[in-house]
């Protein structure tokens, strides 16, 4: 191996995700990660060894590189495994091609066109309808018909890393009938992970479940924060809104489609049958091991959460398959949220709606203090890996603290 | 006057809104519609007579030039309206900087960063709740306090003139527990307005009511076409998805705030009384004559609706400082829809939804057929335009067919 890779380390050679970092002495462009390492795909693109307009990868977003489409950046792929397993590659002898991560900032991968978010967890769903509706009839009708999605900010879709501030708006005190306006007191965050399309369509196509994959370039960590008073109040009849697009969390490398080839699974089967453009062949689920973290401020972490990508009830192919069927296009660098991913167990909720059951269990943090939702000064962190055997891909983390409401 | 302006054009010397066009012999660029013609501004530019980097000018979306900001479009638009005026101005004795209208093609005017719709008009909000909801209490206890709104789909935002397929989906037939797959049969127009935001904000930052109005560059006719019967049953509880996203039509020109500011006009009272954040100083609505038209495939038009801008009863002022109140960050190019605009009359009902009041009350065009909703074939075009004595400023048209399901 050129490099050394620590054992364990997401960024394995199996790997190679692509993102978009900075250094001191040279603007943001393409690299991909590994080890601890970045790999500088501008400075490799000198060596010539590239046969695509490398012009795509000095760019500060990867939107370009990814539309040359998955007949190159599979190529680029490949290559560069292989360069990094050749003790004579091209990539020997350099070390000025790879920068420390840590001396390195990161930016966003992509420029978000569009950013819709489903909310695909049975468990989810189920616990949220216990919660606000009737646990005898916890799903809605229409839930396991159609991967219930609904439209997003883009804007405030921002890097790992970068703070936030803890949003006002407005909620009803219960049994008030007036609103009143302050910060909101139920701040939470929803583990959730997006897909990034990778492939344009035209107005009026519909893209089917056995291609769908083909239009998916990668995968993001994905923290959808939610203000759960503010949307109480807020959401009827049109939906979320404030209480969503204050901010939401990516990861910095986007793992492909082809790293998360050898950890496919199948689905939960799918009762009531559903109506044959959702319908399906072969494994579409992944098996993605997720875990969130609360390290209060000045405070060690605290695991809150494990649940798996792999629980998912609707799979990538069956969203991307509905977004379409009316025929409404797709754009490169578009990011689809999976909804917040909880599983059966009760640690494996995905927020902390569920975790704390609306506040009547608090979870009790490291330095002894209780939380019912997110409280300031409190970083969450969320993780993914897979793994089988020796192979071990990995999405490193989606991080950020929360601030007081300015 | 240089040019020849007919009487009663929307594009008189009043307004001068801008928007991109091309030609056979010349990429898209900036103009502005006067009269029956379009001042093309990268022509213009060439006189040197322009004190900013024109290259805005030269490009195929406005988003540049309008980010310039207002001092700088602001003066543009004087600067205009004084050479059309001045005989001897530096316009004068040059054909060549003139288009015809029917001899250019129109463009998207704005890359849209973000799409947002409200459900501002209080008298489309009580009749959609009559309908499905309780006639006695037809609007939401939210819907006084918060100008409700929802994030939609900005990748099928088209421009007038490009048809639409009509949308497939999931629907549920009145009485089944099982939903069926096929085209919409119940598609609708929405008669709105949009405004476009001419002015970036932070992640954090809020925008007051008083100072909304500096991040507003223009409107536009703006159709929302909904499909009632795929919206119905999927929209519960993260509202309206491929209701919506499969289209959605805006007129060419944008309109500017400055050139609507004769027809400024006071809005309805608020009671109760909205939240200090939301609470605004002078008059914040617009008087805007609005009307929309039906051509069946080979027969003329027949006007369904007449309504007006000014009924709204929460105004663009309220909606941008409700949108950032809680931080979300807005961006130039980014397009408002205000919800359907419906009046108290019938016949001023801004959807077939209402006008035909869920198909009990099918309207009759100019060739004898019935419309509950809108039939393949159909041209649905929305007008609009404020008039004060001899001062008209007009949008144009937002025109589109409609044709069959692929």
């Amino acid at each position: 191996m050129i490099i050394n890779i620590p054992d364990n380390s997401d960024f394995s050679i199996h790997n190679i995700p692509f993102g978009i970092f900075s250094t001191t002495d040279r603007a943001p462009r393409a690299g991909v990660a590994i080890g601890d390492h970045i790999l500088d795909l501008a400075a490799v693109a000198e060596l010539d060894v590239f046969e695509f307009n490398t012009a795509v990868l000095e760019k500060d977003t990867l939107n370009d590189f990814i539309a040359l489409g998955k007949s190159i950046t599979k190529k680029v792929r490949k290559d560069i495994q292989h360069w990094l397993q050749e003790e004579d590659s091209i990539l020997a002898g350099r070390p000025e091609l790879f920068v420390l991560q840590s001396e390195a900032q990161m930016h966003m991968p992509v420029i978000i066109g569009d950013y819709t978010d489903f909310y695909s967890s049975i468990e989810h769903a189920t616990n949220v309808g216990k919660m606000f509706r009737d646990p005898a009839n916890a799903l809605l009708p229409n839930w396991k018909h159609i991967p219930v999605g609904y439209h997003g900010r883009a804007s405030s879709i921002i890097l790992s890393g970068e703070p936030i501030y803890r949003p006002q708006g407005q909620t009803i005190p219960n049994g008030a009938d007036q609103p009143v306006f302050g910060p909101s007191q139920r701040l939470d965050f929803e583990l959730e992970m997006g897909f990034i399309t990778g492939k344009n369509t035209q107005l009026g196509e519909s893209i089917p479940t056995d291609e769908a994959e083909d239009y998916i370039f990668g995968m993001v960590l994905f923290n959808d924060w939610s203000a759960r008073d503010i949307q109480k109040w807020e959401y009827v009849p049109l939906g979320p809104f404030l209480a969503k697009n204050f901010a939401s969390h990516i990861s910095p490398w986007i793992v492909t489609l082809e790293a998360l080839e050898p950890f496919r699974v199948s689905g939960p089967e799918q009762q009531p049958k559903v109506l044959p453009y959702l319908e399906y062949n072969g494994e579409k689920n992944f098996d993605i091991n997720l875990e969130v973290g609360i390290a209060p401020e000045g405070s060690e972490e605290q695991v809150v959460c494990r649940s798996n990508f792999k629980y998912m009830y609707w799979n990538m192919a069956q969203q991307l398959a509905h977004h379409t069927v009316n025929g409404c296009n797709i754009n490169v660098g578009d990011l689809y949220g999976s909804g917040t991913i909880s599983g059966k167990d009760e640690d494996s909720y995905g927020s902390m709606l569920e975790l704390a059951w609306m506040g009547t269990k608090p979870l009790t943090m490291k330095d002894g203090t209780e939380r019912k939702f997110i409280q300031d000064g409190d970083t969450v962190i969320m993780r993914g890996h897979s793994q089988k055997g020796d192979v071990r891909v990995g999405f490193g983390e989606v991080s950020a603290k929360v601030l007081p409401a300015k």
